[in-house]
Formats: C-alpha cells, sequence, structure tokens
C-alpha cells in the first residue's frame, strides 16, 4: 500500500483529472520499484479515487478486480480523484506487484516448468513428491523418524523435501501486512514442517506445521527474501487419503483493529506422497532372508549356498528373534520409496503377526530402512493376509495400457461370496498406492491360500522379458504318463525319503479320487490363467506349465510333492522345493521336466530339500525365504496410472 | 460336460490316435448344438484325454487354459486316448459354448456397444445406469421406496433399471452346474435386486439381493431362457462410494460331493449410480416455493405476483409445516436424478434442521419426487450449512475444460484456518456426485455466511449465456459520488420507511468508518471475483457490478441496505430486493441503476419489499424462495468429469 499525496488543485473532478503517469513518479515506478522477480502488477484504489490502466493503445478502467498487468513502459496508470481529498491518506492505490514476489516453491525439477498449483503424472508430468520420512536414522532412537516433532541429525533431513517461501519486495510491505504458512485440516495429519533457522543449526529447526499446527505466521526479518522448510511425510497414500498435500502462503492486509484481516495473495505449492512399490522376481536380488530355526540347518546351508552363486547378501534371523517361526515370506513384504532427491527400502510389516512378528521393526526398520504396517479394521486376519498371498509381476502392457512397474497380485476368495479375503486394511492400502494396480486372483481354494502355491516369475528372454510359471496337474499327469508308457510305471515317488510312504507312477495315474481332485484344483488354477492372460495381457507363450500334483482334503487343496513353482528366484538362479519324483535313468523325472523348460531360457535350477522342514507343514522354499530387490530404474511419477 | 463314449477299439494310443469330428458326431456338432447366441466355444479334457484344435490350416494342442475358439465350420476338435477306457465315463471333454450363452445383461442403449464389465464417461461412454429409488410413489407409505424389500407399485417398477440374465443352452447342464447371481460385500449396502417371477404379478417379486443378500442361486426352469431382475439404488455416491456398483453371474461346476464347486464363467454388469444434479438460474423455473408466516403477506403476494408473470406454479409452506420459520432457500435445494429410463427431481434437506426441518420429508418427497439429506459426523452445524450457501453456476467451459451442468458453488472460511466451514458430510456428498464439482468460495467473512449475499446469476445473450452479477461497494460508491456531483446529496435512504432512521448520501460519502468497512467488504468479494474468473474461466465482461454498501459489525458484514444481488431468477423476469436507496428525479437511484445494467440484457426487474420481513432478518427475497427448476437436456453421462 502506498498513499496518495494529497494535491487538491490537481484532482478535482473528471473534466481535469489529472495523469498521474506512475512512470514518472518515483515510488511508482513499476518497472523499477519492483522486485526483480516481478513480471506484473495488480493495482486497485479506495472508493475515493478512480484507477485507469493506460495499455497502449486502449485506454480501459481497472476492475475492481484487477487481472494481472504485465510489468511493462507501455502500461501506464492513470489515477484520478472526483473530490479534493478532506485529509493526508483519505485515499489509497494499493500496488501488488504479482508473478514470483511471493511465491512457494519445492522440487519441480521432474519437468522444469512450475505449475505448482496442480500435480499430474506422467512424463510430462509436474508436481514436488514428498517421501514418508518411516526410517530411523538415529539407531538409539525407539520409533520412526516422523514421529517426533525435531530433526535429529543431517540423515534425517536429506529424507525431507524442500520448500522455499520468497518474499522479495520492500520491508515496508510487511508493517500492514502478514504472511502465514498454512495447511488444512485434512492434510495436517499427513506432513510434518520444520523451518530452518539460525545458520543451519539443526536444534533450531522448529516443526511449524502439521499434527495440530495448522497455520505459522512467518517472521520475516528485514532483507531476507528465502525462508528454507523441510517437508517431512507421516502417512503412505490409503483408502482416505490421495498421496495429495497442499501448502499455502497467504499475504494477508492487516487493515485496521476494529476489521478482519483480509487474504490479498495466496501461492500453492502441492507434494505428492511417494507410493511404496515391490519389486518382482525379475529386479536383481540384493538381500535374502531367511530364518533359523531348530530343524532346518541344511536348508539355510542350501539357500546361502545359492546366494553366494547368486552373489547376493544373506540374513539369518536368528531362532532368538523368529522364536522358531520359519515362514518369513509370510511375515513381510520388501519395498521401496522414491523421491528424485532419495530413494529408500521400506519394508511392509504383515498383519499375519507370527511368533517372529517384532522381527521387522525391531530388526529391519534402521537407518534409511523404512517400516510401514498396516492393523485389520474390525475383520479378523486370515492366512490370506499373509504375504506369500501378495506378489508382484514384472512390467507389462495391457491392450496399450503400461504398467511399468508391474501389478501387485493377491489370492482372494474371489469370485465366491464368504470365503478368506485378504483384510480390506491391506487391500486398501495396495489400491491406493496406484503404481501397481493390484489384481485379486482365486486362492482360497488352496488350504493356506497363497497365491506363491501356484504361480512364480522367472526372467526370460523375449518380448515380455519374463515367464509365468504356472502349477500344473495337467502337465503332470502328462508327464507321468509318458513315463508309464516308457515303462517306468513301477518307477517311486518319494523314494529317497526313508520315512515317507512311497507310491508308483502306475498308483498315481490309477487313483481316480487323486484324478477327481486334480481335475479340480486344474479348473481353479485355470479360473486363475484367464485372469492372468487377461490383467497382465499375457498369451500362452508367456506361461509354463509346471508339473504338479495336489491333495485336496476337507475341500482345500495343498500340494501333494513338494510344489516347485514355490521357488526362490535370483536372478539367473532358481532355488527349486526338491520333488522327490520317480526316478527314471537314475534321474528324478520332475526334476528333469523342470530342467527341460527352464534351462534352456538361461536358468538354471537348484533343487533344495524343504522336505520335512517346510513341505511337510504347508510350504516351501519361497514361503520359508525372502528377498530384498533393487529398485525400478524406471521413476514412478513418470507412469500415468 | 459331456461324457466321451468308451470306444476302446478306437483310443489305443499315440499311433492311431482317432480323429473324433465333433462336426460329424450328433453331441459334438459345434454349430448345431450351440445356443444361436454362441460365437465361440471353449473344449478341455481330463487328464486322460489330449484335446487337439484343428483350426485351418494350423494344427494346434489345445492349452489347459483354452482361449476362445471361433465357432466356424472351419474349425474342429480332435479328440485322442492315450490308453484305452477302463470304464464308462472314465474320462470327459468338456464343451463351453462362450459368447451369449450365459450373460448377464442391462441397458447399455447409452451406446449401443457392449463392453459391460467396464463402465466409462463421455459421448462414447459405456455401461448402465441406477437411480436411488428415494421417491415415495405411495402415498401411504412411511418412508423412500428403497426403504423396504418390495416392489408395491408399477410407479415403484418404473424407478429400478432392468437386468436380464441369459442362459440359452441344453437344460442337462443345469444338472452339474449352479448359476449364482452376486455381488460383493461393499456393494451390498448400495442396491436391492427383485428377482420377477410369476408373469408379472407384483407381489410375487422376490428381494434377491441386497443388503444382507450376497448371493442368489438362480433356479432355471426347463426352457426358461431369460430371468429379469429389477435392481434399485440405495445410496448416493459418497466419500466411501465412488458410485459404481458390480452385479456377478458366474456358473459354477458342482462336481462331486467331495470336491468344492468350481467356477467356471462368470460375466460381470457394471452400474453407475446416477447423481444427484443442482440446476442454475439459467434453467427453467417450474415451480416456486415461498413460506407464509405471521407477518410477510405482501412478500408472498409479491412473489405469487411475479410467479404468475412468469407463469411458474407457486406452492405456498403454511404456517403450520415452516412454525414460523421463512427461510426456505436455506431449508433444501432442488435438484434431479436421471436415467435413460427416468427422471425425476430429488430435495436434499440441509442439514440447517430449523423449524420447517419436517417439511422437505413430510411435504415434498412424494410420487416422483425423491429424497435426500445427510447429517454431520462429528461436526457441529453452522449457519454455513444453510443452502443459500449452496448454489451452482450455468454451463462453463474453462481453459478448455467443460462443465456441461455448472460447478457448485459454496462458501467457507477458505483461505482462513478455524473458520467456519460448510460440514464434511455435505461437501464430501457434493463432490462426491462428480458432475458438477465444486468451488469453495470465501463466505466467512459474512456474519449469516451465504454465496447468496454477494453472488447470483442471470440468463443474458452473448458468448456464456449468462451474467454473473457480484455486490460491489465500489460501483455503489461511484453511483454515489455520481449523484452527489449531480446535486443530489440531501437525498435519502430509506426514506419511504418510516420506521427507519435515513441517511443523506452526503452523510454516507463522509462515514470515515462505512468507507474502511465496504473498501474491506470489497477486497473479500474481490477475493471471490478471483476464484470464481479461474474456476468458471469468466472475463471481465461476463461480470456485472450492482451498487451494494455492507456494515462490518463485530468483524463479520451484513448488508446495509436490502442485498439487491440476493434476487429470485425467474427466466428474464428477475425478483430483486427493494433497495430503498436515494430518491433522484423521482426515482430510487439504486433501482435505476440496476435497471440500467440489467433491462439491456432483455431481462425485467420487479423490486420487492422485503425490508421488515427479511431484510432486517438478514435475509432477503432469495433467501425467503426457492425455486425447482428444468433438468438439464444435457445427459449427465455423456460428459467426463
Amino acid at each position: 500500500s502506498r498513499d496518495i499525496p494529497s494535491k487538491p488543485g490537481c484532482l478535482n473532478g473528471p473534466a481535469s483529472a489529472l495523469c498521474f503517469l506512475l512512470e514518472g513518479y518515483e515510488q511508482y515506478n513499476c518497472q523499477q520499484s519492483a522486485p526483480k522477480d516481478a513480471t506484473s502488477f495488480d493495482v486497485r484504489g479506495t472508493p475515493g479515487v478512480d484507477v485507469y490502466i493506460v495499455h497502449n493503445p486502449q485506454v480501459a478502467k481497472v476492475p475492481t478486480c484487477v487481472p494481472r498487468w504485465p510489468l511493462d513502459v507501455r502500461v501506464e496508470v492513470v489515477v484520478t480523484m472526483k473530490t479534493p481529498s478532506d485529509a493526508v491518506n483519505d485515499n489509497k492505490v494499493s500496488l501488488l506487484w504479482r508473478g514470483r514476489y511471493i511465491s512457494l516453491d519445492a522440487d519441480t525439477t521432474r519437468s522444469g516448468a512450475v505449475k505448482r498449483k496442480t500435480w499430474t503424472w506422467g512424463p510430462d508430468g509436474q508436481g514436488a513428491i514428498l517421501l514418508v520420512n518411516c526410517d530411523r536414522d538415529d539407531p538409539k532412537s525407539s520409533d520412526m523418524d516422523n514421529k517426533d516433532f525435531c530433526v535429529r541429525s543431517y540423515a534425517d533431513l536429506r529424507d525431507m523435501s524442500c520448500m522455499i517461501l520468497r518474499t522479495r519486495g520492500p520491508d515496508a510491505i510487511f508493517d500492514d501486512h502478514k504472511l502465514v504458512l498454512h495447511i488444512s485440516m485434512s492434510d495436517a495429519d499427513k506432513v510434518g514442517v520444520f523451518h530452518a533457522r539460525g545458520d543451519d543449526i539443526l536444534h533450531q529447526y522448529k516443526h511449524v506445521l502439521g499434527s495440530n499446527e495448522l497455520s505459522y505466521i512467518v517472521d520475516r526479518p528485514s532483507g531476507q527474501e528465502e525462508d528454507t522448510f523441510y517437508v517431512e511425510g507421516l502417512a503412505f497414500p490409503d483408502a482416505d487419503f490421495l498421496g495429495l498435500v497442499s501448502f499455502h502462503v497467504t499475504l494477508l492486509d492487516v487493515p485496521d483493529e476494529n476489521l478482519p484481516e483480509t487474504p490479498i495473495f495466496t501461492d500453492t505449492v502441492v507434494f505428492h506422497m511417494a507410493p511404496w512399490i515391490m519389486t518382482p522376481n525379475t529386479q536383481r536380488p540384493l538381500e535374502i532372508f531367511v530364518c533359523s530355526v531348530s530343524d532346518n540347518a541344511d536348508f539355510v546351508e542350501a539357500v546361502s549356498k545359492l546366494a553366494r552363486k547368486a552373489r547376493c547378501k544373506l540374513t539369518v534371523c536368528p531362532e532368538l528373534e523368529n522364536q522358531n517361526d520359519r515362514w518369513i515370506q509370510d511375515e513381510m513384504e520388501f519395498g521401496y520409496v522414491q523421491a528424485p532427491h532419495k530413494t529408500f527400502p521400506v519394508v511392509f510389516d504383515s498383519p499375519r503377526d507370527g511368533e517372529m512378528q517384532d522381527f521387522p521393526f525391531k530388526s529391519i526398520l534402521g537407518p534409511d530402512f523404512g517400516y510401514v504396517t498396516r492393523q485389520p479394521y474390525n475383520e479378523s486376519v486370515s492366512s490370506l493376509d499373509s504375504f506369500g498371498n501378495l506378489e508382484v509381476s514384472p512390467p507389462v502392457t495391457v491392450k496399450g495400457k503400461e504398467y511399468p512397474l508391474g501389478r501387485i497380485l493377491i489370492g482372494s476368495s474371489f469370485p465366491r461370496i464368504g470365503g478368506r479375503r485378504m483384510t480390506k486394511a491391506v487391500r486398501n492400502f495396495l489400491c491406493a498406492q496406484k503404481v501397481q494396480a493390484p489384481v485379486e486372483l482365486y486362492a482360497d481354494w488352496l488350504c493356506v491360500g497363497h497365491v506363491d502355491e501356484f504361480l512364480s516369475f522367472v526372467p526370460a528372454p523375449g518380448r515380455q522379458g519374463f515367464r509365468l510359471l504356472l502349477a500344473s496337474p495337467s502337465a503332470c499327469y502328462k508327464l507321468f504318463r509318458e513315463k508309464q508308457e516308457e515303462g517306468y510305471g513301477e518307477a517311486r515317488l518319494f523314494e529317497e525319503l526313508e520315512t515317507v510312504t512311497t507310491t508308483t507312477i502306475d498308483e498315481i495315474l490309477a487313483n481316480e479320487t487323486l484324478r477327481r481332485e486334480n481335475d479340480y484344483v486344474q479348473s481353479c488354477i485355470d479360473w486363475n490363467r484367464d485372469i492372468l492372460k487377461q490383467e497382465l495381457g499375457l498369451s500362452e507363450k508367456d506361461i509354463i506349465d509346471l508339473p504338479q500334483l495336489f491333495r485336496v482334503i476337507n475341500k482345500k487343496a495343498s500340494a501333494f510333492f513338494p510344489d516347485m513353482v514355490n521357488m526362490i528366484v535370483l536372478g539367473k538362479h532358481l532355488g527349486i522345493p526338491k520333488p522327490f519324483g520317480p526316478t527314471v535313468d537314475g534321474r528324478c523325472c520332475l526334476e528333469e521336466s523342470v530342467r527341460s523348460l527352464l534351462e534352456p531360457l538361461g536358468l538354471t535350477c537348484t533343487f533344495i530339500n524343504d522336505f520335512f522342514a517346510y513341505h511337510t507343514l504347508e510350504g516351501e522354499v519361497h514361503c520359508g525365504t525372502n528377498v530384498r530387490r533393487k529398485p525400478f530404474s524406471f521413476k514412478w511419477w513418470n507412469m500415468i496410472p
């Protein structure tokens, strides 16, 4: 605001309206007095004055709410008064520079363009990105970094996004104006904002917005043109949170004690919370996890050997921590979060909560390793909530629609009503991440009910870069019939296992009940095959059927011999449950069949004995291991979900 | 399923595989035995048989999960058995016709194309539409039609959408198959489904799905190829309901007592619940509502006269029903719902709940007149929840984005924190309708806090087809200064009103406090002007400033003289609060100013005295009336929200 000097002689009615060229008047030289980033200005008069804009070659009256006028020598502001002033300061003309005068900025380097009020997806998208600060950079801390209201370390700070408030212009404007940084009630519990003050001394960084703090009056020391804020995310996208958070800075006019403050100008910057992203079998393995329990030393040794072959780090969860719970696949899923400035892995802790339930929080959460979990609302947790039932496909394109980060696969009771289904809390979370649109498969026909009991993905040359492996009773019957015809009908399943009842190929083929059960299982897997082909855009060429038989007991299915599709995939190295199939020419015909299907793809098959330590307990190699993998090189914000 | 006759002589090993041409075998003549709508088929063999497809000129083995084969004379199915059958029925080949064999259909005439599993917006969109059956066709009924589980009348039935289950094919297939109609748990409380049975006798229509019923086994009387279902909506789209509801029909194989049922085929149809749509001032008025209270006989007579002029029905809410509450604008908002088969008005009952709170439910709800309301969650209701604070713009285009049904406008505390705001329950409801994307304006600066205190829309020729009217202190000061200069400074406001203190133009212009207050009010309206221009894509040419003064008492603003923008718009006939402005040349200069602004647009201005019955109680003509208008000719499903 600027006062117009009262010059009664000049301002005496419309007939002799004086042209008051701001260009020629020191305070009103728009170009000279404007802050250097200003590109336009607004001008308004109190009711006692009329303000005109002369924008060559037109003359137009400035409307009461002015569009932004370009800061240009050809633009002149004309102020007239209809009656002489009665007193000094009785009328005012407000001049407000627009453009970069007051702005709230964040890292929008995704695109270079600055269009901060909206956030858009895709390679041409724009908008800043925020990470849920869910790691624990300080090992002495008892909880995640975003659970407190202070900045503990530069490592903590590096997980936050920067937001800069620029206020270039004359200090005087802040005498009767207030600058307020604010967020909406609904965004307040999603973020924490720290004001960087005092020459970068961390303990002086003050928590100013978020949780109960909805607005913050920014004190602007004289001449200071930039204020830096650091923003941390508190919550992942979910059913009730789209992932977008808006920050506003508003310049308030504080005109008079008896009148309320008036908003003059607002700038907004929108952040998108980085989603939690899963990694498929085709991503390079970085670290393998396995539990050491009372009876699985050989298994741990076999996995360890495979890890060395694949040049992967091996982490063994000791019995003290796993409490003899060996199903490390089921307790957690590894994923990651990514922003342009930072990427770190995040473990998703399953609501399964078996004996090793504290392991992810106590031992995985750490510096640059985040943690997230979801507890069911009012539902009970079933076996389908274990993360053996949570997988992700490699990148696919479905009828022209690209899923560059693949699609999440979960098993459900679909298409039946009333069966077991993953809890809504977990399904909602997975859907809300948006970038790996989940597909529900039908897994409730299995006793345990996990998708990893009938499918896996392996890297392979060709159009898709992978093959989908499906357990196949049909393929097993076909193989056994061939072997029978070749004269091996007497070859025995489980022959190598001393304490297990053996059975011959002839007996299997003659077992009518077993055949009916496997017809049923095949129809269930076929149902999923249809969905997978449709939802992942696969053709028959992309699918490999691995010979496998099941039993159906109490109307639920389990693997009859070790379930080979339940394998661990470490690049080209596969760790496959040893099936103990019938020996033909000195070799297990099931292993030979699987080798003949997979080795031509450049994969190497290592069969691991998991019979007593896992198989008889209704799980296999995949259920007993877990793998942290390399994040995608593709950036999630470049996709269009 | 069909049994393959055991012909051991013919089926004896791969070398002499018999070609079993279905074409030449009575039961397997795909084209002759297929239902007439079938376009393709699937074929599968049990493990004992191999099934080949001969698709001229290629020979390919049928994979375990078959893609659909076209029903074509050139397609032959070859069945071989590796070993002779041991018994009758030991091996089977299943043949399943696809296409229109089993299908669930609804009225997708929107586009003609049938792509039922997805629902899409826009002129090329497809998918069926459902109405919330929220009217009360039976006057004797105590609640809305969708609150019971029966079909009471054909009028009730006509509000429902039809869904047809077609099951063409041999009856025999239903001997060992079950047909189940089902919905998901989350959709169950959104719909009710009735099965039309017994030759259209209404009381035999049975409620089969919805609420607690998630699945329904369809009994298929022999030879009956179509089952008709009627679907009614129970809930409008809202924060937790996107508006889409899916129905599935699944054919289950019931193979064996010891095995579970297997899904063979599922068809799905998706409905979109019709949103609640508001009508702007530019839509033709059909019915005007006004309250008769103890002291407003003249006002009711004036409104009645205007209604006659505009050839509109007038409905007077009697004192017995309004309990002396005159603010009929605030208690409810009229809108409508639309499906291709049916359109009816729906009143949205405000959570305001004044003395006339029962009026919408008791007197508006009726045959083909629906009702909806929203109660706040855990918030208290404020004056901003009255529906004088809920308006809708005429159709607009904003930077290329079309809003063919306009945009909803509500007043809020934006951009401040902690002020009054419409309850989340109402805001969520309005947003969830999607087709009139709401804009939040700043209304909390007003004592009452309604958008109708500072804006209105009138039909007008030109690009947009309307003008936005804004209350304008600046325009009023300008007018009064002109009149002062013309020598009318002594002319008095309120002169015609005997009991009201009058004040001259000179006194008003000299009142420094009043001027400051109106500067403040102008800046608040300017803030909204900016938002309206941006969010409705308006230019200055689309806006008309009506002269108006306000007072600011306890930091909240109210109209100083009757608030002219708070008018009733009936086509070209405007009912405007009579301002009782200063008389110049025998005429009110405020009325003359408004006439000069609006009459050139073809509008006629009738000034209605609402001073003591409404103005002094903080409301005006618009607040005291309500208008039901003609639905848009544009169909909501043809837009892209």
